[in-house]
């Protein structure tokens, strides 16, 4: 039995999508598959508010975070972290020796504006990375104000940004905040399979990183952006055709939804279950930063989640335990993607019954 | 209209592995996607005649590659080159500080067992890179003599193999040969759609790597590895699901069909593709070690390349055209994966008529 997928990535991807992935092949330095780049590039720019230069990577969101803090830092990085993928992006610093400082709020607690404003205030940084939307612990930073200061006060620092849970679910507008590097990938909120990762870069990220050294070559965004622009439209290796396919076709859906609406119903899918939360358990995270894709649960129902998960698993669900540390003390239930109200609204029921079963 | 592809990579994709492609997504955290994982490891080291670690990349084999000479270099690199891709492993090279010198051997020529020999006997370098396959000339290194040479008077050097293009289609038997890093892709030999590269990776090469800086984080062999044994047989990030529950289904296809038995189909496309090149125009290669999954033919029907292209697409066909500099002067059929023998007999059916149309 194929369970519902309410964790935080990979989301349940629609029929009709899926069957784009399986489209036969065709060569990757034709003209169709050029237009293919093009009408994906120019689709992800509407979804995502901007202008900037639209890459594609067959990989992980990851690999091109680790791009961006090796392509764009020249001095030294500033990660602000809200918990794990924060982390994760300072190791990816560390391990190719891209000087860098970690700020870590507290989990469940957001990066302030104030935290940026101090640390850049140190002229150490040329270079910040912020995760907009946290699954860890399901909250999301307040980036609109953190760029209203890094704009005024610092402009020439170069900022990157983790929106790989939230992008095509949440509130973005990439140009209107100024974001030099804007990364995320298919399996999230794009209601996608995973296997590519997507970012929209500026020119003045792209002509810095061409003054840096040892940028590495598969994520290397100045030879990314070179194949887009020069080719153009094309993908330095042979990109993931079956995953391009998809991604067209489902940037139309998103499109012809809206991204306003599109946000609008994920808002509905998160306040629903955070009514359940507040109603059966706790909310993990600060009350006014909730994630609106991902929700983290304390759990006080005195269920283990083990019983949880293996009592929603017979009803046809798949739902998430803690992350890391949290593993046991919390649960997550992720909303995002082309899931609808209604399946939310059943998937809540369901939890309902096995709460109650279990409980009895 | 459908293109059937004679192109080196993406290749032909059978729908009933297309279809796989299109499964529904399952949590990658899952012991579904462990079980998953694991019988794919199992099914490639039959594949590739190996007991090394398999470790699954989603990204195009450039990626494992470029992982492969940060990982594993200590000292200096040796990258021997037949070609193309030969050159790019020297660009991966220079683009993360790993140093290394480049062995070209003329185009259409291969890498001999002395030319290594001697590179070897200066004692510089820890680690050499071989191309088993070289599309755009159209020939395969002698890597089981050169590996010969390699064991006997080098036996702590890495040797990384380039098996992008011929892996599950020409004879590689990675530990008879005693290969480190032996690294492919799902898009050529394999029968998939290109999104995924492979290794198998020796215990001793992964000790090494573990006495590096500097490995980077997403192309890390070391953390691919302990997600595999530690975890088990898990991936760091989201994998593509989608090609992994379309390589599980065609390792099954690929054994069934028998390793020895699909090369020896590769030998007979390629004899059949080699007849009709020394019979209409001339092979571009060393006669004595030509490709068994793609010919490289010297255009001397006194057509351009770009009407041929026209008149095989209008017959349903994409073939291609030379690589970099061979562009005008060569064209090359590749004949690999699950294309069959009645198929390549049509293809050069059809380039027989448009051959004849066009020059009447």
């Amino acid at each position: 039995m194929h369970k519902k997928l309410f964790i935080p990535g990979p989301t349940e991807v629609k029929d009709d999508v899926l069957a784009k992935m399986a489209e036969p092949m065709i060569g990757h330095r034709t003209k169709d598959a050029t237009k293919l780049q093009q009408d994906i590039s120019e689709k992800l720019q509407k979804v995502m508010g901007t202008s900037n230069t639209i890459v594609l990577s067959t990989s992980s969101g990851s690999g091109l975070m680790e791009g961006a803090v090796r392509c764009f830092t020249k001095n030294r990085a500033a990660v602000f972290s809200i918990g794990a993928f924060g982390k994760r992006w300072y190791k990816m610093c560390t391990a190719n020796g891209v000087p860098a400082d970690i700020f870590e709020s507290e989990m469940g607690k957001i990066t302030t504006p104030e935290m940026v404003d101090e640390a850049l205030a140190t002229g150490k940084y040329d270079l910040i990375t912020l995760t907009h939307n946290e699954t860890s612990s399901g909250i999301h930073n307040p980036v609109g104000e953190i760029m209203k200061v890094v704009k005024a006060k610092y402009p020439d620092v170069i900022v990157c940004v983790d929106t790989v849970s939230s992008m095509a679910g949440d509130y973005i507008p990439v140009d209107e905040w100024g974001l030099d590097v804007c990364i995320t990938s298919t399996q999230k909120c794009l209601g996608l399979p995973p296997g590519m990762a997507i970012a929209a870069v500026s020119d003045r990220a792209i002509e810095k990183a061409k003054t840096i050294e040892n940028r590495g070559l598969y994520f290397d965004y100045v030879e990314l952006v070179k194949f887009v622009k020069e080719k153009p439209y094309q993908y330095p290796s042979t990109p993931s055709l079956s995953h391009m396919y998809a991604l067209d076709y489902q940037l139309d859906k998103i499109l012809e939804e809206g991204v306003m609406n599109r946000y609008n119903r994920h808002v509905e899918m998160a306040e629903l279950v955070r009514d359940w939360a507040r109603k059966n358990c706790e909310l993990y995270s600060d009350p006014d930063h909730l994630s609106v894709t991902v929700t983290c649960i304390t759990n006080t129902l005195g269920v283990p989640y083990s019983e949880l998960n293996k009592a929603m698993g017979e009803k046809g669900y798949l739902i998430s335990n803690g992350y890391g540390d949290l593993k046991d003390k919390t649960f997550r239930l992720a909303h995002m993607g082309d899931t609808t109200i209604e399946e939310v609204k059943e998937m809540l029921s369901a939890l309902d019954e096995v709460v109650a079963a279990i409980k009895k």
